[in-house]
């Protein structure tokens, strides 16, 4: 098989390209790394992926990380069917809103580590922190394990982060136009962004989807989610019972 | 005339689309945007760039803004010479090479605004900056215009840029290989750094660019000048005497 995926269920990143390697019915070989235990912190995973981040892919053996970067490169090598913009501008208008997508990562980090990683961070003693935090390459990534260890976050930036990802949907109401963001047609602008208005669906603000108050969104997302694989990426259900 | 680039000249970004289209022959008509009179602040700039950061395009008067996603556009509509690697694996490299360089650019930031920027901010009165930092979007660049206006970077702070900035000297010297970034052959993956080594040469490190500590690269820098559309593109001194 020439695609391993390396994945973490609940992470949005991998989610996204759960979501586009379904949609491309593309096999894959899935192996998931176990956030909570620290499994991207460590030498094996950090010599295919060196920010310590998931997802990352082997295709053929050779490493690619990068959510965006790894979709924009299948659908390069796997033509059919085709998930970006024909058109140049409009691809590059799909390249940036990926970028967009991808700089508002910290709001969601900060509903979806309150869950499983906080649980687990928060029973850390100050020298198993500190052990973990000397193993973690990106600097943003340290901050977010010492809030949800010692200083979880507020109503106040809960708050914050809200907004910044209704404003997300309210870019979106004004993008979309035959249905999906880019061009009137399904593609990697619109699965960039399912994981995060997945999870803006299950807890941090459900009512912003509703067809009164953004109807494109609205029907954007019933559309997304009727798609087969939608249901073959199975995201499962965000918070353990 | 089809291309209009909206630019700062001592910006990076703005040097490295000029770097870009010298390179490619491709004639454009140049509009400077003023940072130090916050001209990309201003709404008829914000409607072609709603970041309120340079550079931008317009190419038959659409608009287009990110210089990694100008610079891949204008590479398609003009494909020669093409300045992107044909493998798309190394294709992939670079653009996730390019996202990790515009990732660093704020330690270019603590030692590039103490210039001009710096100089203008901290005149400001109190009104005067709240009034200017209510227009700016990117939260990122209202922290560094507060910070110029009124605690400017500490010797520190300037430290640990440094660091980086050299860190990101050493993965070139690991990355080269037939002169080049990626796959021996001139591409956008060493013109998007090339802004970046050019402060560091100036003013950051320079002793970091020796030939003794750093071979390739300084091979690579050698070769970078040499090219008649680095003298071309005239990046010009950062320092106002």
């Amino acid at each position: 098989m020439s695609i391993v995926l390396y994945h973490s269920p609940k992470s949005s990143a991998s989610r996204r390209v759960r979501l586009f390697l379904e949609e491309k019915g593309l096999a894959y070989e899935a192996h998931e790394i176990d956030l909570s235990r620290q499994q991207q912190h460590q030498p094996e995973y950090l010599a295919i992926n060196p920010l310590g981040v998931v997802p990352t892919i082997l295709h053929d053996g050779r490493p690619l990380h990068e959510s965006g970067t790894i979709c924009e490169y299948l659908d390069t090598i796997f033509p059919e069917p085709r998930l970006r913009p024909d058109d140049p501008y409009d691809l590059a208008l799909m390249r940036n809103w990926v970028r967009h997508v991808d700089g508002l990562i910290g709001n969601l980090i900060r509903f979806n580590w309150r869950h499983h990683l906080q649980k687990k961070a928060e029973k850390m003693s100050e020298d198993e922190l500190q052990a973990m935090l000397t193993k973690i390459p990106s600097a943003e990534r340290r901050e977010a394990w010492m809030r949800v260890a010692r200083s979880p976050y507020t109503e106040e930036e809960l708050g914050e982060a809200r907004s910044k990802l209704i404003g997300l949907l309210d870019q979106m109401e004004d993008m979309i136009s035959g249905g999906w963001l880019i061009g009137g047609r399904y593609s990697l602008a619109d699965i960039a962004v399912a994981p995060f208005v997945r999870r803006i669906d299950e807890e941090i603000a459900p009512e912003a989807l509703s067809p009164v108050q953004r109807p494109k969104v609205a029907a954007w997302w019933a559309a997304l989610q009727a798609r087969p694989a939608y249901a073959r990426a199975d995201f499962g259900a965000f918070v353990d019972a």
